[in-house]
């Protein structure tokens, strides 16, 4: 989408950026000139993935073993990519996990699995680079992947749900507090886009064959990762320079399509509309409240 | 739910008071000893529903015939309120119009019947008892009822959904700017709330069939019109004096569930469950997005 | 506000309950009749406020000391619940820290404790007594105490925004999950409403005196402590029975109206209306953009 | 930002694209390859304006008056356009007018002037294109812009609240009903994007030295016209597929940066946090509601 070279000079570190969306976000800021820091606890499945990335786009990748629950690693992630290229100039939150299940069935420790990982290693990684800038009064931007379920919560996700609202508010928090630094914070909530590992980790096939998620979503087809590169760059990139606090959804209309009272008659045939059009026809809208 | 004389020495006006739900609330305010003036378009449907109602309360009823589209007539209506109470200290836009119908099959003219009825009415009553209080120097409250769909939008009932926005947006931007004169707005989203007439306009019975809207709602079950009562009262009210710029969903949870992405798997059986719990068990969740 | 006797018979948890608004919360349910347990860490000024709440209502208070962090002390808190009075009907999670502070002078750490308290103390005590009711088979009323920033964000609190935002976004998923188990979940949001210990903490004169909050206020007042506890009382009774998932905001319209692009013309004297309006009459609207 | 080409063989019609932003999005679009189709009612400026952009992009403008309240006139300018460049793939709802003044200064004729050309003026151009569309079975892109006030409200602009709210509910209601058309709608709500004429009419000088509107914008500067251009053209173009109901908001941080209870606390000086600092270290976060 963007021009070619848009990110020519930039480097942009994506935590849990070996795998699903966290590459292809990536793949496509190297196809644009970015040098890239991905992240995950699993330093073989990184670089395989980083020697992958390199080969197909030309780009410089990073693979940094780093638990983003632990501030020191954060820290020795930062110092390695300052070390290899210099300076940093955007960080997209991205590394995240989830549960699929009945809250009643979960314990306190399987909500702190979840927290620690997606909200407190949000902040920490956050806190850490903001004050990096904020430091050398350098610009930067924060990019933090969230959901739908942020702010409309969801059951049988609970855990996350709860954490990505908090990774939310820190959002527009500090969009609002670090501006005068030159930083910006959005934040993206993906609809369904499969990816590979994660999406049959979370919808075991007995789920699936149960369940119909495309009849949720008006445009009746998930989003490719391409798609959801495209809003990545552009919000990292200094075109959308004014977008700030922003939370942008990519989802096909699926939220507000469920929460809309009336959408559902999308089941109701054109013969039955012909119907009831030749019955309202000649009543009046009612005075007092539908 | 309040205490009784909650109301006593107050007037409030409820458009589209003769029927449905503002019958219900008219009713409810009697009971706590409001004076209470319902206009419509219709005189003799008023005047009839004003005589039960002071039968079945005892207090008092004033009905007016009232377009509320007409400048001129929510005029003469104001007029005659004070004329019969002295003052007026509170008005429920209640009145509303509504169709449901494939968005490509109305007219202009379809959406400007709606609008003109919800928004414009809306506006034209508040315009005119807010410059009344504020000459007067006298504290008043507005109660807008809308819909949920005035924020999610909904298919169907695009006109209604406009309109009701709009409505929500007035109420909101007063509340700032009016509150300095001690006039309080605020809005109520009722979610499904069946009464007679407007319900089975809205709903023929060959839609009906089709649909279960009940499956929509958590709660499994539609609001009683005393539960919408007991909310207006308490928003009318002194009660809720710190309340300014709010609407307050009453929908036993609909729109949260619709929109909740993980919400329908309530359709899996708890022995399912037991199946995906043994699956997931052992395994982490995962380090990449979800 | 309510009816007298509205709570005899229900038994209400509120954690953090010894103090500032818990404590106005929890006198006015035993005004209407309600058990009361009330929890913090600190037991000695638990039991003084227990001794002086009975006094003044006559009611049954329990004060029991609990860390909400920690899973065994909750348990061990609604034993004890149990023992004394038999049931549970109601919890509010009320327990909360905050710190005011640019987030550069944070670590990792202090967010940490915000979080814990905030948001791991909430889940843990939802959990437990959500568990409870569903094996129970009994229904049940969560009601969480959050703040307007948990959806606008705030920088100066940014740990305290991100927690209070988990906590909305558990209410909004469970009101969706458990409803069918007869348990609802709703959230205030109060504004300011000055709390001795607490508010002083968070102000220290030296910035009470740099700003001036009732400014940001369209009613240009706090709120009373018996403006917030109607509003619990109405949530927690079963008069708001078809509330569910909803997060009412109580602040005298402060957020919108600081939202709200135009609201600080509040500024412009009446004079300079007159000026504007004669500069402005016989001009036509723009046909572009505003 | 985009390729060069990227809007190669499409037609966009832009409602008051003869001035403000309106023009500003048409001249990238045009730079993009795009034949563009200009309204407002004025022919001599839209023609004047159509002649300086072909001049300064090489691309092909029709201009084409039309007042957007009169059906009729909505349809010849649509016929015009699909008789010049025999499609169209896009429309903007562009065109708006607004007032500055208090409330109760107003007239409902002047809401009534507001709301038609934003709000009927709207759905007028949005029903007749949609149904062209669905009828030729043609894919189509709406873009309508908005402001934040259309959900948070604001005094002062009333009138536009109220018709660009409505405009949001129908972006977000079409979103969910002609998906399955092929047919997206989104929106942008820019903050302050300052255009000569128009800004001046709505903040005429006596107002303007008595603001300062900057210190309400986080970034603290305005927005440029190009920044709101390459989010116009990303959502109009195929690169946004996936994004559907969305409202995007492109003002610095503004709304959020005024809702969120603490962000004034930037007035304070880095000194007086050392202060706040140490007083408050040693102290731990309150267990009660803060």
């Amino acid at each position: 989408m963007l021009r070619d070279g848009a990110f020519i000079g930039k480097t942009i570190i994506i935590t849990g950026g070996g795998t699903g969306l966290g590459r292809s976000m990536g793949t496509y800021l190297l196809k644009l000139g970015a040098n890239l820091v991905i992240t995950s606890r699993k330093l073989d499945v990184l670089e395989k993935t980083a020697a992958e990335m390199m080969q197909e786009t030309g780009g410089q990748v990073l693979a940094v073993a780093c638990d983003v629950r632990k501030p020191l690693e954060v820290e020795a992630m930062v110092k390695a990519t300052l070390d290899r290229f210099g300076a940093v100039h955007g960080l997209v939150n991205n590394a995240a996990g989830n549960f699929i299940s009945p809250t009643e069935r979960l314990s306190p420790k399987a909500f702190d699995v979840i927290v620690d990982i997606v909200l407190k290693g949000s902040y920490n990684c956050t806190l850490l680079l903001g004050k990096h800038w904020i430091e050398q009064k350098q610009p930067g931007t924060f990019l933090n992947i969230v959901t739908t379920y942020a702010w409309t919560g969801s059951g049988y996700v609970v855990p996350s749900a709860t954490a990505k609202a908090g990774v939310l508010a820190m959002t527009r928090s500090l969009a609002a507090e670090w501006a005068k630094y030159g930083i910006r914070s959005n934040a993206i909530a993906p609809g369904p886009f499969p990816t590979e590992g994660a999406w049959s980790r979370l919808f075991p096939e007995a789920l699936a064959e149960k369940l119909d998620p495309l009849q949720r979503i008006p445009l009746k087809r998930y989003g490719e990762h391409q798609e959801l590169a495209n809003l990545a760059a552009y919000l990292l990139s200094d075109f959308s320079a004014y977008v700030n606090g922003e939370v942008i959804t990519i989802d096909g209309g699926e939220w507000l399509y469920g929460g809309g009272e009336f959408n559902n008659l999308d089941q109701v045939p054109q013969e039955m509309w012909d119907v009831v059009e030749q019955m309202v026809r000649g009543k009046k809208p009612a005075d007092g409240k539908e």
